[in-house]
Parts: structure tokens; C-alpha cells; sequence
């Protein structure tokens, strides 16, 4: 067989999605599986196993991040990593980072099956903690990894019942005695559903993601007069949820103000001391804004300004926003990308450039090395909910994507030497 | 001294309102009195003694009414009615209800010490939970009076603790034995603060009480779909809290339609499994809609469902508005509102026509007799706050017009005889 038809094992991959299922499974279908848990411990055993039954030599690091390592022609050089996550949130389903994962896994064993060696090493990762469902924050594993926290910052933080990352590492026998940062790649591949609806809205099986949105975050509070629902006359009234109502829908038109280039979203309100006949007097509310372009965030940010002090001044009320996070928008590397690109337009899949809506251990990554991802379509765009689901010819092509770009920036063994 | 220059005495009425206020008195200034709690009995004590030393016959009805007779020249005719409450919100104020009970004490102080005998008889009455803090519904006992509640059902009314209406009346020895609605009256007068804006924005002493403002509440809930904030395309968005959002806005423009013949409020929202992240998905609200016109409350009516199945329809969510509870205006006695203006007007004070934006007891009572209020200023209209405040001119201009007002219905011996 010729490299170029070489295709992964979409019956094993898939048998692997769901007996890999079982721990954590939930009633509905889903899958809870919190990071360093038992159900964690149990899926990681499972894999170490597999990893070395396709002949890698598996490595954990300090903070519990395995990687599997199947040498090259050419040991000198970088490997390539690839994979994701196989923790989950608590309701989570059964294809959020489990699919990066156990199709890297597939990838190696369809190129043991077909008898090639790359040129350059090749790494399967399993990142720590991708979800923040149990430790903040989340994807810390692959944050630490970048040189945005220290390991010892990680390892002390607790989950809610008081447990410390270290502790809990020590637990499930994952506390690994390499340094965070031992091993090194020429470039991060990632293979994930898209956790979004527009790959399937636009009937495509690929999504070439070329960047990461970034995010800012405020938290929000609007200070007017709580009063008498009776016998306050309306022009007399500060209502602080008609003015949250005016910004609610001035946050709308900010982002749509950038096409599909932006969103932003007030997720969280609440209305201090509520009552049926009170006249809202003290109102707080979060607004998370995202785009895949550093200066949109800004106008986005420059946008809620202007409404505020509009909104603030007409209805008489005080209006706070403040910045509370920020992360940039990553932007991957383009060669990575066109390799990614080329892959799925090779194998004849539909694909599009697509932004990734939520932040990935990939978008970390990009930060130190070359990285890109492949994303594909999840049903109605459905994520973090047992609901999530996704179509055994999707993940296969998702797959068949990520051994090709793999194999295009390993190389293989003898073909160019 | 002639009837007509009888004034009551300011500094009495006053002293008995600070004297009182330390039944249930609060660091902050305020009185925290719940109905048939021991503070209430220590007040009703209180009450009882002065009205017996003012000679008055007192009795109490079943539901712990209290009513304070003082005979006139001809017993066989209907006395006339005035009062108020002297329960409070659990962080209320010193003058709520409490003024219009002790001004009608001191309209009796005054007429012994003037030695005026009235034709009709006089009934002074302490209204049982007007607030409604404790036990639902508010105005109970007045409301039971005019029939709207059997007796039966209130006396099993339970407060949070568990405790019933008959169990909290014996406990503080205030189960009367005159069944409910025993004592008739030719009318009822209740002086009370406006608990609004419009006097003291206006700089009017009294004013005259035409209208209870009738209310129609309605609970809604809006059902889109929870998305993720950050893959979740706007356009593709079906976010509850931005209908939410856009109904509210209409709702202030129902009522604003009407000038200041109404008033529209959405005091309570929630969103379902809020988080930072996520696109609003279920929200729940009130709406509390009033006006001293049917037909204003069901043109507003009117006005929320246009604006429902517009914005339903435009974004894509399901919302439900459901009518719960509707109290018709109250539209006081033309005859009893001419004689409060008339009283009004001969002592002098500037006043004005005004609504009752709050539910009294005296608009349970008009369904039943006639009935009028009188309102005078409290400051910045603050009520149901520690901070309520009332100034001890307008507290007496209050009883001076409620002296004139129950002197004009009652006729005095002997004027016309």
C-alpha cells in the first residue's frame, strides 16, 4: 500500500471511543470523568496499556500529562505531538478530547499495521485537566507547559473539597517524575469536535482551524434605586434591569457589529434583595466577548464603554465594568495549517477554515511551538452535555486528517532519505 | 372653641409615634413589628390601654381585629370607621400604618378634650397583617372582612416556621370572640404616608385619595437553547436573556404609554444553570402591571402579549406569560373624597388629587362601604425601609384632616339636631 491510501481502522477507532466510555458512564449516554479521578486513573491505565501494546514507551510528567513516544528513522529530531484530553466535564459526552486522543492511538497503530516509520519521532500527549471542571484553571496542564503558571502554583491548587492537584495526582499514581516542559516538539497537532454548529450547518466534514478566539471577560455591576413597584411613577424610577436590558442588547449589536468574526454573551445576572413588586435597585451580570482578532476584542471593549456611559447618563443609574481576564486570540501556525489543509483536501474531505470558539490545550501550545487543530462536526453543535454526539464516518475522516498531517511533518522513513 | 378651629394636638400624636416605636424598634431607626409577634402585642397592649383610658370599648374579632368604639349621640346609627395597621415590614419604617391608628386615637383624645360628642358613633380599628410579611396574603383581615377570604381559611394561613394564624393569635392573646364582619360602618377613613414621590416632589401636605391603583401579576419564562458562549454563532444564538431583555424594555413602554395613569415592573429574573459561558438558555420572570383603570390594565395586558409573540417569534424562543393574580382599582366613595378635599381645603393645606399606588386595607373595605384615604408626604417616598422618614407638620396636617373629614360624616350632637 502506498502511504498516500493509507487510511486509519475506523471500526477499531470507533470500538475505542465507546468501550473507553464505560468509565465514567453515565445512565444518559454520557460520561463523567473528572480529571484524577478513579474513573480518570482507570482510563489512563487503559491507555498507558494500549501505548505500549502498539510499542510506545510512555512518560508522565509532574503534573500527570502522559506521553506516549514511538521513535522515528531520525531520533535527534523533535517529535511531532499529537492527541488531547481524556477527562471530561461532569455531564460531559463521550467525543470532547477523548476523540484527539484515541485517534493519535489509531494513528500509530495503522502505521505499526502498514509497517512505516517516520523520520521524526512521533508523541501521543494526554493532557492533564483540560476541562477546570474539578482544578482551576482549565487546559493548566498545557498552560504550565507553556511557562504560564509554575508546576508548584498547579500542583497547590484544590478542588472543592479541599484536595490539592498534588494530592490528587498521588491518589490515582500519576504524579509523574519528569519535569513539566521534558519534552519538547517540532509542532502540537489536535484533532476535536468542533463543539460548535457550523461544520454542520455548511455540510462539511473538516474544519482547518486556523485560529483560537481570544476572550475577555468583565464582571458587571449597575447601582440604581430599589423603590415601591406601586408608587414609584415610571419617569422617577432608576431600574437598574432596564438599564442591564439596554446593555443586554447593546453587548448583542457589538459583536454582531463584527459578522461572524465575534460573539459576546451575558451568561450570569442577578438582582440584589428581588422581589415581585421592588423596583430592581442593584443588579450584577458577567459579559464574556470573543473574537479571533485581538483589535475586535478591543472594539468590542471600546463598544460596551460607550453604551455604558450612554446607558449610565440617560437613566440616571451608576454603571460598573470591569475587566477581569483576558486571554489573546491564538493564531496557529500557518504551515501547520496548510499541512492540515492539504491532508483533507488530499483525502477529499469538504472542509473549511474555521475559528475555534473555545480555548484548547492547542491554543497553549502555539504560544512556545507550531501548532494547528482539526476540528469535526459534532451534532447540532452540542458540547458538555451527555447529549454530545458525532458520527463514527466523521471521526474516522477527522482521523484519516491527523495521520496524514502527522505523516506530511514527521515524514516517513526513506521516502526523501 | 368652635368645632371648626379644633386642631389636634401635634405634639401628642407625634410622642405616641416615637413612644411606640421602640415596640420592635431596629438600631438602624426603623421597627421590625411582625404581625402577632410579641412586638405586636406589646403595641396592642399599648393600643388597648390607650384607647379603654380614651373611652373606648374595645373588641376583637376572630382574626384579631381590633375595634375601638366610642359612642355617639344616636347608637342605633352605623358608626364611622377609621384606622390603619400597626404591623410592620421586617425592616419597615416608623410611620406606616402606624400613623393612621394612633391619628385616629388622638382625633378621639382631641374630641374628649374639647368635650365634642358626635352624632354617629366612632370605631377606631388596628387592622390584623396588613404587610403580609409574615403571613400570606397581605391586608388578610380586611380583605376576610369584606368577604373575599371565609375566616377559616385564614385562621390556617402558616408563616415560614410552620406556625398557623389561630396558633400565633393565641399565643399572644389576640383570638377575639366577635366572628369577623360583626362590627358594620357608614364608611371607613384611612389616613396613611403616600409612600411615593408625588407630594413631596409636587410640595403638597395631603393628598386626597381618589383611586387604589388596581394590580395584574404575571410569572413568564422564556425557553431557547443553552449554547456554548464561544462556538455558539450569533445569529444561530436562541439566548433567553436577550428576549428577556427586549420584553422588559417593552413593558417599561406599556406603561409609559399611559403617562401616569400606570406603572409596570419586572422585579424577579433567573437563568436557569447560569454560567459565565454559556449562552442564557432558561429565564423566569414577573411582571407586576398597575393602574387606577381596568381598561389601562388590560390594554397593558394587551401590550405584553404583542410584544411576547413578536420577540418569540423574531428570536426563535418559546415564552410563556401566565396571569396569577389580578386585583381590580379601587374607585373611592365620590361622597367620601369630597368630604377629605372639603376638609382639606377649609384648614388650608395645599393638596391634590392623587392614586394609591400601594394596596390599603381602606380598598378592601370600599367594596363593601364607602371608603377614602388621605395620603401626606413622606420623604423621598421611602417606605418599607428603615429610612422612612415623615415630618411631624404633615403627620398632624394628616390628623387635622382626618379629625374634619370623620367630624363631617359622623355629624357633631346637636349641630343639626
Amino acid at each position: 500500500m502506498k502511504p498516500s491510501n493509507l487510511q486509519i481502522d475506523s471500526s477499531r477507532l470507533w470500538r475505542d471511543i465507546h468501550d473507553t466510555a464505560k468509565f465514567g458512564g453515565t445512565p444518559k449516554g454520557g460520561v463523567k470523568r473528572l480529571t484524577l479521578s478513579e474513573e480518570d486513573r482507570q482510563i489512563r491505565d487503559w491507555f498507558r496499556a494500549a501505548c505500549e501494546a502498539a510499542g510506545c514507551e510512555m512518560h508522565v510528567d509532574a503534573l500527570g500529562t502522559m506521553f506516549a513516544v514511538r521513535p522515528g528513522r531520525d531520533n535527534s529530531k523533535l517529535p511531532v505531538g499529537f492527541g488531547s484530553h481524556l477527562d471530561t466535564q461532569p455531564t460531559g459526552g463521550k467525543y470532547d478530547g477523548v476523540l484527539g486522543t484515541l485517534a493519535a492511538l489509531e494513528v500509530i497503530r495503522t502505521l505499526n499495521d502498514a509497517g512505516i516509520e517516520t523520520d521524526a519521532p512521533l508523541c501521543i500527549v494526554n493532557w492533564t485537566n483540560e476541562e477546570g471542571s474539578r482544578f482551576a484553571p482549565a487546559t493548566m496542564a498545557s498552560a504550565a507547559y507553556a511557562g504560564e503558571y509554575d508546576t508548584e502554583n498547579i500542583l497547590g491548587r484544590r478542588d472543592a473539597d479541599g484536595v490539592s492537584v498534588a494530592d490528587a495526582l498521588d491518589r490515582i499514581g500519576y504524579r509523574g517524575d519528569e519535569a513539566v516542559g521534558t519534552w519538547k516538539f517540532a509542532g502540537f497537532i489536535e484533532l476535536h469536535i468542533e463543539q460548535g454548529p457550523l461544520l454542520e450547518a455548511e455540510n462539511k466534514t473538516i474544519g482547518v482551524v486556523e485560529r483560537g478566539q481570544g476572550i475577555a471577560w468583565f464582571d458587571g455591576s449597575i447601582t440604581g434605586f430599589a423603590s415601591h413597584a406601586g408608587t414609584t411613577p415610571m419617569p422617577l424610577r432608576r431600574d437598574a434591569l432596564l438599564a442591564l436590558s439596554e446593555l443586554a442588547l447593546a453587548v448583542e449589536q457589538a459583536a454582531l457589529a463584527h459578522g461572524s468574526n465575534a460573539v459576546a454573551t451575558i451568561g450570569e445576572i442577578g438582582i440584589e434583595n428581588a422581589s415581585r413588586n421592588v423596583v430592581p435597585g442593584d443588579v450584577r451580570f458577567t459579559i464574556d466577548a470573543r473574537s479571533g482578532a485581538a483589535d475586535i476584542l478591543d472594539k468590542m471593549h471600546d463598544a460596551f464603554r460607550r453604551a455604558v456611559t450612554e446607558i449610565a447618563a440617560r437613566r440616571g443609574v451608576g454603571i460598573e465594568l470591569i475587566p477581569v481576564w483576558r486571554k489573546e486570540p491564538t493564531v496557529f501556525d500557518a504551515g501547520f495549517v496548510a499541512a492540515v489543509a492539504q491532508a483533507s483536501e488530499e483525502l477529499g474531505y469538504a472542509s473549511r477554515r474555521i475559528t475555534s470558539g473555545a480555548v484548547h490545550d492547542a491554543c497553549n501550545l502555539s504560544t512556545v511551538m507550531p501548532a494547528a487543530m482539526i476540528f469535526v462536526p459534532c451534532k447540532d453543535g452540542i458540547s458538555h452535555n451527555e447529549l454530545e454526539d458525532a458520527t463514527q464516518a466523521d471521526c474516522a475522516a477527522g482521523a484519516n486528517v491527523l495521520l496524514h498531517t502527522v505523516l506530511k511533518l514527521a515524514g516517513i522513513a526513506g521516502e526523501n532519505g
